[in-house]
């Protein structure tokens, strides 16, 4: 991770600079090297490295010496004592089907059967939902699809099934897992069991691992199931947790779950699945397995009278995470250095809530909103084998476009094809333009806290899978990532069998990351694009104006106008093409005037931030991108809107939620605005 | 009002600009003449203008149309549709006393008596709270101090006496008003009377107006009655009440009082209290008017049966505001330009909840932070005739004194004597050190949003009383301005015949105002100073720590240190004696280096700046300065350290209690901590 940093110190003012800075990028470029990226790969994979544990520690000591070596001018260790969870050692966690007296009928597996080449490896942790609550709920199932908002509300509205009471088993897919923990827990559920059905994590064709890269049905998707908003720590919300900070009692904490949680892989859902009774549900709820999906309540006939208890033990723990964070200077001494700072972070615990990224961005909150200019995120680099996935910020569509112009396409037979060319003509924008498709941010990765609390232009780069059916059968997988994602099959070997033998592709992501961080730092004018955002915002507010005419009466009666928004778009188009239009004439030789619409191209994106925050969501502030509140893997545009008219469909006073839907048209329409006012000129 | 805005514009860089600078900054000073302010006084104080009638943007037009004479590059007419408050013109605001069957045996004065020479003065407001709840509530009286949170903990916890369904009356002074009728609320009762007594408005050996300075008997204090907390427009909180924004019902409507409240003066006040029964109170709670000052609850003897009943039918209603934006930008062409650009604005509905001030502060917000150097606020000049008295942030205290060395005493016999001077002489800083003394910031004024929500460096001057007791004779004066503060009597006369008749102090408040913008607009670098912040952080860090050694065994019982907080000012200080030390070699011919530091000067207010606000108080957000929550008029510094050790006292939970001073003192630490790290040089 890199956030190019400000105070830059420039050794010339005139623009030859900008032609040696594009010679040391070609060289840059071209100094990746697909071997270093399999070695490195293959060292940081090969034991696990949990966070809170002395293995992760050393890796984040390797990090460190590697940095050095690598001629950083410093690297510290920065460390935080946040909430962690584990599983009991002594304790497994397990689901059971227990008869009428409580006796075990069925046991779900301990652990995922180890891959080969790994049997000697020990702290393997099992699959588990981390920060569950404790406790051995006992209950009637109930089948709730993907235990989405929707599937919650079909169930109770449509299908007449309360869950009070009751355990509920949903699918993974679509949505974040702690959605589906939420929702369970809003309508009252004792429990809630995850599974990975094969219609979402097994593609038509390809062989479970080791002999293909789908999941094994002994394998389980780990991983978190909080409800953080971007708070991080829970137990800090706002504040780093340092020695001194204040901590709320665990009762307190933000996000953590009331009721027990746990996943399971698809060959122990059968055995939960097959006996259940209850009604036959709608085609779009049936998965892939040979089961007929009822939706219970509870068991079948002569199976009536057993019933599901899980046995989750998990426990909460404050530990100490340790950030590794390297800083290479901007330009003053002799021999090439960029314009502007860098920063390297190596982020602890992103798993476990993006804890290590959101303390450090609590910590340094003040000075990152000052000085920073960019943010480009390195989470997972592969998830597919198709083309590269883009999410970023409009201002840096430009930029993602120039740079992947300069990068090889890493396929085979593309030789003398640029990544761009590659790109382009394996996901084409089509709906909205020629060019190769750019996504919105959303979260679930470490530039959270960048992007949606402060307002830190940011974006991400990775290799992936076609978005168009078929790939994978569910059309949603873009959400799902890959089949063995957070299993113990997600190793080494995966990428080197299957997704990337060459390491071609992640040396070309690692090319686009780089490229972006070098010309970020090293260009005299910010390769920002303001009117890049404009155009974004026009089609954001057509979207979601469309959204609201689906409601046609509804807007006449409730006085419900998208006006105001489109009128604060264009204005912010008219200022960001002025704007870009002064650049044309600007004096390239007063570094006032650099630094003047320098400025105002850092300080665009933190335009965009609210800080009362987005309604129930204090550190969520970007009022243009944030997760949906049912799905925090989905990036929406205008997300304030968007949750207003998602109650819309579900509301029991719809003139309170078309009123609320009028206030965040208000805010929004706001926020553009005052976004345009910081691109005109001094008065 | 001026805001010195960023992106400077130096002609020159090296530092003979300062040089001109001061020769400039004479020739400024000097310009200012007794006699045209005047002039002015006069021309704006010859008739009523309320916010929001025709008279009031009368007198906004005039005032631009000056502002364009004196050569402004633009001035603009802002407006907002703001929630105002007015009486109601045929049922007027009076309060009674009944007898059993409701006949009124006693009536309010409808109006004060007017002063000569504005006998044909029409759309004299009368006497009002603004924003008072309409209604008629019939009750028993009780006399409850001044209102202050511990005045109603003493009456029930001491005296016994609930105040629930009765109607409660308080003397004016102390606390602001508006805590008053919260306090009132929360207890319960149904209807608040506001009195002013002599103790308070009437100066020993002075007379009432027009032979004095006094508050007559017949006099009322008008004003609002709001608990806005910063918020602006009750109905558009954290936006601008543009037109196309959304507004809140007035049920929603923030820090509106939800019971009638009304003003009156002493001789009524009389009425009422004369034949009140119940306990005589401490002496303490006696004012001076010959009555015994009886708690209550109602009347004595053959009055027990009378009653009290309010009649109150003033109206709330959304009215348009304007106020006036003038710039001038800073230098670029010939002749002399300060080198920042000033903005110039004249605030409307001050007086109706800072409104015309908060809405610009929440449109202009994203610019503000961005670019804004310090705000200088200009409202009330003169409340007494003893000295100068200044409230500005820490790091505006060395341009203070070295603006008032410059500006000559303004007091008779004084010649050759800088204000400087007669200042020290009268008004030393004692027991902190030998200078004279400069207080906190509180709020009441048009600065609040500027410094408290968005953290921009602020200051106010103004001719002030005496703060040693005896020039009134209650030692809490500094809070409740001058005797006739609000009432009809409020005359251009007044400052004429008693205040400043030679205009002279008037003027020396103006070239204080006026040097101060000067020199933060004008000077290379930022005359803003770190290193006093840090020994105003130190004083401010033990004064709190004192605050809490009160209660020397809950610290060790509840585990309570202030540790943190010490180590964290020594970490600012120290950064702020490197941040001095650092510009004392600085190259004043880099405009990047001088524009680097001064970015740095510029957001260090900022940095004090959490966006989560205070407590229950979401637009108060300036960790180190806001009022306190039982005063709105008082600054206290670690606001929220103070607050939480303020409900200790009172406290039925001291584990809950201690526990949020733990909390507030983990946050002041953090944020001073962040403060520091935004004076260190770039990593």
């Amino acid at each position: 991770v890199c956030i190019p940093g400000w105070f830059a110190r420039p050794t010339s003012t005139d623009t030859s600079h900008d032609a040696g800075s594009r010679r040391h990028l070609r060289e840059f470029l071209d100094e990746m090297r697909a071997e270093n990226i399999r070695d490195h790969l293959r060292k940081f994979t090969r034991l696990p490295h949990l966070a809170g544990t002395e293995q992760n520690l050393q890796l984040a000591e390797q990090i460190k010496g590697e940095w050095l070596a690598y001629g950083l001018d410093s690297v510290e260790m920065v460390p935080y004592d946040v909430l962690l969870s584990y599983p009991n050692i002594s304790q497994p966690n397990y689901i059971s089907i227990v008869d009428e007296l409580g006796n075990e009928m069925f046991n779900t597996s301990l652990s995922e059967p180890v891959p080969e080449g790994y049997e000697n490896v020990s702290d393997i942790v099992p699959p588990y939902s981390a920060f569950s609550a404790q406790g051995q709920p006992v209950g009637d199932l109930v089948y709730v699809n993907y235990g989405r908002t929707e599937d919650f509300f079909q169930l109770e509205r449509e299908m007449g099934i309360n869950v009070t009471g009751k355990i509920v088993i949903v699918r993974y897919g679509n949505v974040f897992r702690g959605n589906k923990v939420k929702n369970a827990m809003l309508h009252g559920a004792r429990g809630i069991i995850m599974f990975s059905d094969p219609a979402d994590y097994c593609a038509p064709g390809v062989q479970p691992y080791p002999d293909g890269w789908n999941l094994p049905g002994g394998g389980a998707q780990r991983g978190n199931v909080l409800n953080l908003n971007g708070a991080g720590d829970p137990l800090t919300p706002g504040y780093p947790a340092k020695e001194y900070t204040y901590r709320y009692n665990l009762e307190e904490g933000v996000g953590l779950p009331k009721i027990p949680v746990h996943p399971i892989g698809y060959h122990d859902a059968i055995q939960l699945l097959k006996n259940m009774g209850g009604d036959i549900p709608p085609n779009n709820w049936k998965g892939a397995l040979n089961v007929s999906y009822r939706i219970g309540p509870g068991f079948t006939d002569s199976f009536s009278t057993q019933k599901v208890r899980m046995n989750i033990h998990t426990n909460n723990q404050v530990t100490r995470i340790y950030n590794v964070i390297g800083r290479l200077r901007g330009a003053v001494e002799p021999g090439w250095r960029p314009r502007r700072s860098i920063v390297f972070a190596s982020w602890d615990a992103e798993e476990f809530g993006l804890l290590g990224s959101t303390e450090w961005a609590e910590e340094n909150a003040k000075v990152l909103q000052e000085r920073a200019v960019a943010y480009i995120n390195a989470d997972s680099a592969i998830e597919g084998m198709y083309t590269l996935r883009i999410d970023c910020t409009p201002s840096l569509h430009t930029l993602v476009y120039d740079i992947t112009k300069q990068v090889s396409s890493p396929e085979e037979g593309e030789e003398g094809l640029s990544l761009y060319e590659s790109w382009h003509k394996r996901d084409n924008w089509t709906d909205d333009r020629d060019a190769p498709r750019i996504s919105k941010l959303g979260s679930g990765s470490d530039f959270e806290a960048y992007f949606i609390r402060l307002g830190i232009a940011a974006g991400r780069a990775r290799y992936t899978k076609n978005r168009v059916r078929g790939t994978l059968k569910n059309h949603s997988c873009f959400f799902i990532s890959y089949p063995v994602y957070h299993s113990v099959y997600e190793t080494f070997e995966l990428v080197e069998r299957f997704y990337d033998p060459s390491f071609r592709k992640l040396r070309a992501v690692a090319q686009v990351r780089g490229g972006l961080i070098f010309l970020l730092a090293d260009s005299q004018l910010l390769p920002l694009d303001a009117s890049q955002y404009a155009g974004s915002l026009t089609k954001y507010a057509h979207t979601i104006a469309q959204l609201g005419q689906k409601h046609p009466d509804a807007l006449v009666k409730y006085g419900v106008s998208f006006d105001s928004l489109f009128s604060a778009v264009e204005n912010f188009t008219v200022a960001a093409r002025d704007f870009h239009e002064r650049l044309t004439t600007l004096d390239r030789t007063d570094p006032i005037q650099i630094r003047m619409v320098n400025d105002q191209l850092m300080y665009l994106e933190r335009a965009f931030v609210d800080p009362l925050g987005l309604p129930g969501r204090p550190f969520y502030r970007h009022v243009i991108f944030a997760p949906s509140s049912h799905n925090k893997y989905a990036g929406e545009s205008f997300p304030g809107i968007y949750d207003a008219l998602f109650d819309i469909e579900r509301t029991a006073n719809p003139k309170e939620a078309w009123d609320e839907v009028r206030r965040q048209i208000s805010i929004a329409a706001f926020t553009v605005q005052a976004a345009a006012m910081t691109l005109t000129p001094p008065a």
